[in-house]
């Protein structure tokens, strides 16, 4: 057991469910004639971030974060996907990235540290322990499962086990 | 960096941070007039898992996934709750249940095997490291951020910080 095997594998298995929610999402979207822009915009909330948003955001969480524990380059991710299809191919460029990294990158990378930013002029340094427990992983699953609650509240017949991606 | 730090220090926050989201909660019932079990019993879908549910469930998969991570024994939790006050006591109880366990018992957690019921009559058997990534942890945010979902999806102010517990 690694670091690696409880940072790298805790993110994979959702980013792969989080494509096929969203398959079964732009299926609902056909089959109910409901454009594909209106579930993408979807909100628990009006003040709260749409479907799409939340997408970006579970895919900067992981691949961002794990990028910051292996102390390699942060990419630069521009929101631009405004398709099923697009946020799909995003999920699965993060999977891409995430894979890219070897075991031996993430060997002392528990206690390393790392500074990231909390704000537009701010940064904060952890342990990388600290990193992955306290606000790479919150952040990540926050935002994957929002995404499952919207598309469940608008009536996508999926259920926790998609989420988990068992089903 | 050990297994404890990353398991046991992964649950501990979210469970004080949905303290504080129930007490929120309770608080904008008193102020909407709001009988606090049309809140408890809330739910983003008719056939979803109401509020109180949602807690109960976070508290099963932390309290119950750090005993059999530690090979101790897995407490037994009706789900009795009716008020706010009363899940923040179980929330409290798991923090307090969890709390006991130390790090000695987590020396070789990772590395373990550990079984546990995915049915009534079926269970599965993963090394330590697997049962957090694939099993305890998104169970656990999944139920805790849907929580959040519900309350924010009925008008109760909070956000992610509230979620993360740096609000």
């Amino acid at each position: 057991m690694s670091f690696y095997d409880i940072s790298v594998h805790a993110f994979l298995p959702i980013l792969g469910s989080l494509s096929g929610l969203l398959a079964k999402a732009e299926a609902y979207c056909e089959v109910k004639k409901i454009p594909p822009e209106v579930l993408l915009g979807a909100r628990l909330y009006p003040d709260m971030l749409p479907l799409s948003k939340q997408i970006q955001l579970a895919c900067d969480f992981s691949g961002k974060s794990c990028a910051r524990l292996a102390h390699s380059d942060v990419p630069s991710t521009p929101d631009t996907e405004k398709t099923f299809e697009e946020l799909r191919r995003r999920l699965a460029k993060t999977v891409d990235d995430i894979k890219t990294f070897t075991p031996a990158q993430f060997e002392d990378a528990g206690n390393r540290d790392v500074t990231f930013p909390i704000g537009p002029d701010k940064t904060l340094t952890l342990k990388g322990h600290q990193f992955l427990t306290r606000f790479a992983l919150p952040n990540f699953y926050f935002h994957a499962a929002t995404a499952h609650g919207i598309l469940r509240h608008n009536g996508v017949e999926i259920g926790k086990r998609d989420f988990l991606g068992v089903a």
